[in-house]
This record gives structure tokens, sequence and C-alpha cells, in this order.
């Protein structure tokens, strides 16, 4: 029994969510994965929405790029929080991907994150702060998390002051085009 | 039995689309509506959509605005020809509805419009056009319809000479402001 | 003590949620209103926001236009789910206001809500599908909310059918321009 | 004598419909491909468009980039069904070239299919789905097409399952950069 | 016989155009006006482009809105400079309009002007600029109107300093709301 | 003599900075205003421009719409820092003002604010900060102003506990519409 | 002594207008290029733009991209006709380059072509059209150019009939990535 | 003691200012850098901008992308004159940080510059001007640098005429890709 169902318009989109299966894994939270269109193969994408809360997923991740109804239609299936991650196109960036899951009507809320990497990794952590709304064990980690990211900023900053923005660079650049 | 099924995701849609109904009045095409969201009314969306081909539907029209889902969610019921008309939005005028619409995946595709009230009047048009590929007697109504259109400007043109363009440009102001 | 924070960057965006706070007294969930400015009154946001999992909230909605930093800034300050809601502006109907909430870096996730009224609507949903994960009172009165919309198109469906398209359009447009 | 025609206004646009095409082919549709400038060779545009009917076109596929007049151009030449497919430019992914094909004046509507690959595969589908009101051979090839996209995706379910996803995403990768 | 003619897709047009017409009539230009659709009245776009140079006609100023194709295909149609006014929409104040006209493919160009009121001016002082290279009496007048634009200014700076900024506004706020 | 110019490219602009004229004038902060375009007065504008150091100006606010080259056009005379402010037009709100302004090329800077209201007011606030930096009666200003600030919103708080929402909002909206 | 002056912002934009030369060259059109930008050698454009005139020159072609003032500023200090090229970045595709260009206040035109290379392209024969308004030797050019554009269509043609699609597209690639 | 304060929110966004602190040692401005994200380290970022009117710092550059909340934020806790640089995204290249930045409520100014690399130069040649205003010194260079600036192209014409634009364009593309 996973507490986190992550559903995928198609396999091509699994890459972009990479970071954001790690987060999950990294703080010891189970999830289940399946690919499901919400065009190609709806009857799948309403039975695993609709059979999700009885199933004992807790907060739903839907991925989908271009007209992404995907988010949208399963949380039309389900009362469970559901958290649509835009997949970046062509159109401006992915501008038709973040306003298909964005602009829902009122009545079926789909909490939106970022188009790109930050998205996916975002998505988990926004699944992982609901659940620690009322897991002690989950919200230590988030602040341990958090202390992490800052820690990394400081050390970024020692290494600044010691090396100089000049070698700093050259050596970040260097990590891009080795 | 109808040859032509509308389906708006939400009544306040109607007065968008008369003009579309007026159409298929005009030309003796018999249709059907019905009000039901992909979101609000997933599972009457799913067998309104699904039982349109058995029914006798022969091509679907569906209006939707902002995270517009329901023509791609009809479209993926039936493997009748669906097409979309995106109602205008504040989102740049409804580029949220338009890319919401158009921006389907491979596999099921769906006929978007333009947006706003002339995308309603050719949604009508384009149904017809569909159907009288074969139907001899819609053809002739339609290459009447678009003689009658170019006779309008005829008129027009008549009318601007006649007039001249300041008393033409006055009348025009004096029909909105009455 | 209440479950759901409000923060909004100004009190001249209050009432655009005032739908957003129906929903919430609707369905009986306690909620606090701040106005709090992540610019203009920065000390006070950050101690709201730091302390509002200590005062018993659960879920803050934070409301903000333009530069809409609101929600960010909070969820900077606190590991309490942050839901944000962009208010229409002039910039493509609330363009600006959409991606400053929508565009977060990783680390910091904020669930963005449409522009515009049902924006605030969703929000109050979304935190209610929140606190309905372990709260089953609430998520009875979700599925019965659900089902009462579902039953208004139904009944928009008999209007229909009864009184013909003409008619219920003429009676929309009544309501509008009395 | 072909069912379907498809016109280009410039060979560069070839390689963006080959997958078109190939649908075209697999389901024994008939077809005549023409290349055709709205504006560089206007008056042969004019005569195949006038000439599609009578030479027994019965759908008409026009592709086209920036200012991509050609599909409506061609739809005022003709009572057939134009199916316009925008092609992909710098100016935000393509959407000068889908908003002066979508924002038709009402009186010939031109149906739109996404920018990039999939409007070119969808364009395919579409014309068949029209073939396929009165043709139940076509009918039958298209639930099959449908049925074996979905198994695809059942097969990536499998593979996703029995794999894990870590290996899924490297061989994914793999593909892409051998 | 005029030098400049003006063609625009519909009479709803015409008031867009009364200042650009007002600014040919105190040049002296003569110009002649005509109503035709690119798509509702192809042949008798065409016509009127292909003999515009043989009945002397020196510079033609298209206008439309949307999908706006007509400066285009006049253009394909004559050698003569064609100047597109593209009219403003709901879609980002005609966003639309002016891709249409603007991302002509290499061959036919059209001079495209701003959207809305001042492209309609600007399209008949870019007329007259084009006539006056080889017109002195023109080129005459056009120097004089741009002192007198310039003197305005000047006028409107005496006024400022002489007022007060706020009794200024005042008047000007007046001047809009009697 | 004064600290502060401001130019602004048509009389029809000064309502728009009417709140950041009350801002300087609220500081005590001596300023001129002069109505000169880039394009219809440009030898008054580099005049003004170029003479602006000499006679004591120390920053420039330059208010501009549409193609708004008058920042830039200033910034290309002197050295003196300047402010651009963007004026709302239909082209997604100022969309167009706002490219003109900002997307200057390296060497000659603008400082550009907001569109709309907001970016009139900042631009004298960020004026205003640029003297204070070795002002220190201004800079006791400005931080009381800010204080002023947060006061206002410490106000509506407490009225917004007093009254309750319902009542505020209806305060709010009866104010818009007496 | 030149007919055509060119004019960039920055010789890196020289390559961007390598097709537009080619053209004029030709047709055997005079022209002179200079480079001079409207902010950082804004003495030398305003110079040569006045004198342009006297110096012979009938039409001017300006390039510039970002806030592309160019053209707009050249505009502003001669009555010859001025043809804008919006140069490609990042900015959804040129867009900023455009909207700077095109939305010229009233008074003074800017005629603007497409971004990219077509744009450069066509700014070379909108020039060479208003030149053979009086010119009969280049009315003969443009229509030679023109129908050898046409031929060039037909020739493809030809070839996609006897190649058949697979090998032309292969053909195509092939050319692109040797 | 340093003159201007460099924050940025991500150590990735250096390079994209290694210009912009070349400027700064260019002119001898003595400069301090620091990485500090408005959303992981916010404490941080709040005490560095609190604190940097007291430590001796005159004028700020922040640079951030996306959701670029950072100079905003910095803005809220000083006094001092804010310059923001958005970071290039892919969302129509970064139309979300120039929108996130520029589009501040009244009462908190940022200066907002270009998206890409000539913004981060012109945030530093911004700051200096703000400095020149009471700093001879830096006048001079600041004049110095224009000078030089112009020069550079007047450089560029010669070798233009000299060479011929054929030979200057192939020198510039081998420069590209040598």
């Amino acid at each position: 029994m996973s507490d986190i169902g992550i559903i995928l318009g198609s396999d091509t989109d699994l890459p972009k969510i990479r970071d954001c299966i790690k987060i999950l894994e990294e703080f010891g939270v189970s999830f289940e994965i399946i690919i499901s269109s919400a065009h190609r193969t709806p009857e799948q994408t309403h039975e695993w929405a609709k059979s999700a809360r009885a199933k004992g997923l807790k907060v739903i991740i839907a991925v989908a790029g271009g007209a992404a109804h995907l988010p949208g239609v399963v949380a039309a299936q389900t009362t469970l929080p559901v958290i649509g991650v835009p997949v970046e196109t062509p159109i401006a960036g992915g501008l038709d991907s973040i306003l298909s899951i964005l602009q829902m009507p009122s009545g079926i809320p789909v909490a939106t994150m970022a188009a790109g990497k930050s998205g996916g990794i975002n998505a988990a952590l926004f699944a992982i702060t609901i659940l620690a709304i009322s897991n002690e064990g989950l919200l230590l980690k988030l602040e341990a998390h958090r202390k992490k990211t800052a820690e990394n900023i400081s050390d970024n900053n020692k290494k600044l002051k010691s090396q100089g923005y000049a070698k700093y660079i050259d050596a970040l650049e260097n990590e891009k085009d080795p």
C-alpha cells in the first residue's frame, strides 16, 4: 500500500520526474507509478483515479504536457488532492501545459507546480508537506531537508569567498562542458 | 435521431453558441444539446460520448473555456469527428482555452475553431461541410450560403459607393450606440 | 484555533476571495484572515508564516497579484502546505501573477490555482481536500458538494430540454442585464 | 482518384508531415500531395482547391507556418472540409502559425490541429475520422488503431513494473543519445 | 484614377480607418475604397489586386483582423507596395492580427503597421511617404505636417507651464468624461 | 533648479503619473515636467536630455507607451540615471511598452518600472531612493513613508477584525460603485 | 549615390541580412550600409538619417533587435520611407523586437517586416517594390523574380512526383545534416 | 567596505553576471557578492538586505530567474536602490523572471534590467550611473566608456568599408564556429 500515486500521460515523461521520485525515496515515502493517458487509455485512467482512495493512496501527482488534461481528468474522479506537473514544450517553454493544468473550473481543483525540472521536485515536496501535517517523522525530515538546502548555499558562499568569483565560474562551466 | 451533438461544459456558455445553433437550424440539420462538464459530470460526459455513434450522431461540437478539457475528453471516448470551440477568457482573450483544446497528443485529434463568436458559427459550418461530403442537398445549401455572404459584401460596396465613407461609418456607429 | 490561514497582500484583494471564504464557512472549516504584504509588511508576514504551524494552522491560502511574491515568501517560512491564488491583472489577464506564483525554484513548493474567481473557490476546496485525507466528516461533505454540483448540471439539462435553448439563453442574459 | 489532398506551402515542410503520410498509408487511404504556396503560386493554389471536389477529393490537409494563410486560402475556394496543420516556428514555438490558421472569420472554417509532430499525425487521423462516418472498413481500422495505442501503454506499464523506473529511464535516454 | 487603394475585409473595420482616410483627404491624395474579404469574396479580391497597377493605383492599404490574410493575399496578386493594418482583437489586443500580417514568407512582403488607431493613421502617412519620394508637393505637405505635430507638443508645454500639471490633468479628464 | 526631470511622450500620459508627481511633492523633491516625443520632437528631446546634467537634474523619469522609445532615447543622451515607466496598452496590458523600455542593449541602461499606476508611484520612490543615498533628510522621510504604509495595513487588519470580512468587502465595493 | 540605405544597430546583425543584400545586388539596386546604434552612436544615427534624402537615398532599411529603437529613431529624422527588420531574440523568438518596431505612435510610421531570415529578404523586395512604382526596368525584374519563385515550386512538384515523398524527404534531410 | 552589493539566488546564476562584475572591476568600483535565496535562505537574505546600508553599501544588484522574488524581497528590507536582473528561462526566454521582478506593487520599487547578458552589464552601468551623480571621477570614466563604445562602432564601419560586407560576415561567422 503506497501513500503517493504518480500518473504520467506518456512514458516519455518519465525522465522528467526522475528527481521527483528520488525525493520520495530519500524521504522514505512509498509510491506507485502508472503510465496512463487521459485520451489514449481513458478507462484505465478513470479506474485508477476512482480507486485511488480505497487503495490507500493519499496524494496524487499527475504529469502531462501540451493539452495536459490528465491532472484535471484524474481530479474529476477522486477527492484526493491532485498535484499537476506541466511538462515543458516548444510553446513558450510549456505555457500550453501550464494553462491546461492551471485554469481548472471552480469545483475541481488541481495544485499546479512549475514547468520543468523544479516542478517535478516540488511536486514530491508538496506531497510530503501534505503528509507531514499529521506525520511528525516526515516533518522532521522536511525540516532537515530545508536545513541542508540552506547549508549548501552557505558552503557555496564559503567556496566563493575562498576561490574568488572567476575561479568559481570557471569550475561551474567546466562541469557543464567537461 | 440527430446528426450533430452539441456538448457544453457549462450553461453559461450557451449564449456563446446561439449563432452556431441558428446556422444548424437555417441549414435544417438536426441536433441535440447537452450540458455536461469533463470535470463536474465526468460519467455523464463519458456515457454521452461513448454512445454518440450508436445513437446516430455523425459530428460532435464541444464548447469549453479555461482548462478546456471537454473536447479532448469527448474525443477520447468516440471515433466520431469532434470539433472544439474555445470560449473567450481574460487570459489574452482565451489563449488558455485555445491551447487546451488545440495541443492534443497524437492519436486523439480535435478540430479547433477560433475563440469567440466566429468560432461557434464556423463549428456549425464545419460540421455541415463534413456532412455535405456525401449529401448533395446540404452541399447546395452550403454553396448558396457562401454566395449570400459574398452578395452581402457586394451590397455593402454599393452602399459605400452611394453614401460615401463618412455617412457609412456614422450609420455603423449609430447601430452600436443607439 | 483555526485550520486554515488566509493571507492577502492587500485589502483590495478581499472581494476576490469572498467565494473562497463562503466555501470554508459552508464546510464548517475554521479559518483566520490577515492582510500582510510580502513587501510592505515583511516582518509581520514572516512572523505570521513562521508561527502558523505552532498556532495549529494546517493549510495556508495566499492571495496576490502582479509580482505576486506573497505565496512564495510565506512558503519559505513554513513547512505547511501553501496554496497560491493569482489575482487577475491587465497583463494578459494575470499572466504576471500566475508565473510569479507558479515558477518557484526547487525546494519551496507553492500549489498554484487558476487566476480569477474559480481560483479562489478551488483554493478553499483544495485546502478541504487536504484536510479530508484524514477527516471522514469533511470527506462526506466534499462528496456531497460534488454531487450537488453534478445535480445542478442535471437540473440545467432538464430546464434546457423543457424550455428550449432560445428561452434558456434569453433568461441567462436577462439575469446579467436586468 | 484520391480521397485526401495534402497541400504544403513549401517543400521544406514535407519532413514535418512524414508521419501524417505514414498514417494514411497504414490505413490504406489514397492521397495526393502538392506543394503550392498561398503567396508564391496563388493561381495554382486556387485552381487546385477549386477543382478538389470535382476530382473526387473528400478532405484537404493544408500545412503552413508563419503567416500561415494557406489553409484559409484553400478553404475559401472549396466546400470540402479543410484541416490546417501549423508548422513550429521560433515565435513561441509556432504561435504565429497557430493563430493565423485558427482565427478564421465566420463563414469559412478551418479545422486547426496542434503545432508540431502530433499535429500532422492528428490531421491524418481526423481526416480518417471524417471518412469513417460512412465507411465501416475504416471505422474498424480506426478502432483497432486506438486499441493498439492503448496496448502500447499497457506494455509500457508491464515493462516499467518489471524493470523499475530507474532502468526504464536509462533505456529511454540511451535511445535518444546512442 | 486614384493613387491609393484601400481594401477592408469587412465593413465593420471601416470606423477603424476613419482617421486614415482623413489624413489622405488632408493631403489631397486620391483614393478608392473597397470592401472585399480574402475568404468570403476571394475572386473579387484577386481581381481587384491584380488590376490595381493597371488602373493606376500606386500603393495599397489592406486592413484586416484575426487570421488577417487579406494583406498577404493582396500582395500575392500585385507588385505594388502593400501596407497591412492589423485590427485590434481580444487576443492580447490583436496579436493574432499582427502576426498573421507580419510573418509573411520570403518573396511576398507586406509592410505592417501598429495595431489600433495609430496603425491606420500611419498607413496613410507611410503611403504618402512613398508617393513623396518623387513628388515635391507632397513632400512639402509631409514636412509641414511633421512641423505642426511638433508645434502641438510645444503648445502643450506652454499650456502645462502656465496652468500647472494639476489643472492640465483635470482638463484632460473632463474631455474624456464630459 | 530641480532634482528630478520628468519627460512624457504625449500629454495624454500626464494623468497616468499624477500619483508619481504627488509623491515628489509629498517628499518635497523639486522637479520639472516636459512633454517631448522621441519621434515627433526628437531635437527637443535630445537637447533636453543632453543639457539635463548641466541644468542640475540628478534623476530622469521617462514615461512612454507602445513602441516606447523615449526612455532609451533619453538615456542615450545623458549619463544621469533614467527610470522608464511603461504605459498600459491593449497589447496584453502593455507588454509592448514593457519590452520596448526593458530590453535595452548593453551600454545604455534604463531602469524599468511596472506598467500601470504602481509604476508611476514607484518611479518617484526609486528616484527618491537614489537621492536618499547621500541625503539624510530624504532618507528619514522615506523611512517614515514605509512605516506609514505598514501602519495602513495594520489599521486594515484592525478594521477587518472588528467588522468581519463580509462588511469590509461590502464597504470596499460601495466605494467603487457609489 | 545609392538608392537604398541600410542601417544596423550592431555589426553582429550583419549576417542576418546577408540575403537582403544579395537580393539588392541581384536586382542591381545600389545601396550603402552603415553600422550605427540608436543608443550608442545617437549623433551619427541622427546625422545619417537627416542627410539621407539630400544624399539621394530613396528608401531606408533599419535592422535591430531587443528594444529595437533604431527604425523609429531613424524615421523620426527623415521623410523617406523606413522599413524595419526585427532581429530574432530569445523573448518568444523576437516578440520584443517586433513590438518595439511595430507599435510606433501616430505620425511617424515604420514598415515592419517579419522577424528572422525572411524579414531581411522581404525588406529588400519591399524597397524594390517602392522603387518599381516608377521604374519599368525594376518592375520587369520583380515580375521575373516572382515567376522564378513560382517555377521553383513547379520544379519541386515534378521532383516530388517522380521521386515519391519518401526519397524527397530523405534528400532534404541529408542536405541539412550531411 | 564596498559600494555595490551583488546578491544571487543560486550559484548557477554566477556565470550570467560575469560581465557585470568585469564592468565594476574595470571602473574600479568596490563590490561584495553573496549567494542567498529568497526562499531557501530567507533569514540570511533579510539580514544581509537589512544591514546593507549600515555596512556602507550604496546600491544593490539582485539576480534571479523564474519566480524571481529575490530583488523584491531585498527591496522590502532596505531603502537602498535595488536593481533587478532577470535570468533567461525557457518561458518565452525569461518572461516569468521579467514579470516577477518588474510588476512590484506601489511602495517598494525595483529597477528592472533586460533579461540575458546585456541585463547584467547594464545593471553594473546603472549602478555606476547612480554613484556618478556625485562622483566626478566615475563620471569621467562613464563618459570615456561611452566614447569607447562609439569608437568601436566607428572602427567597425571602417572595417566594413575596406573589407566589404561579404568578407566581414564571413569573419564574424568564423569567430563563432572556429
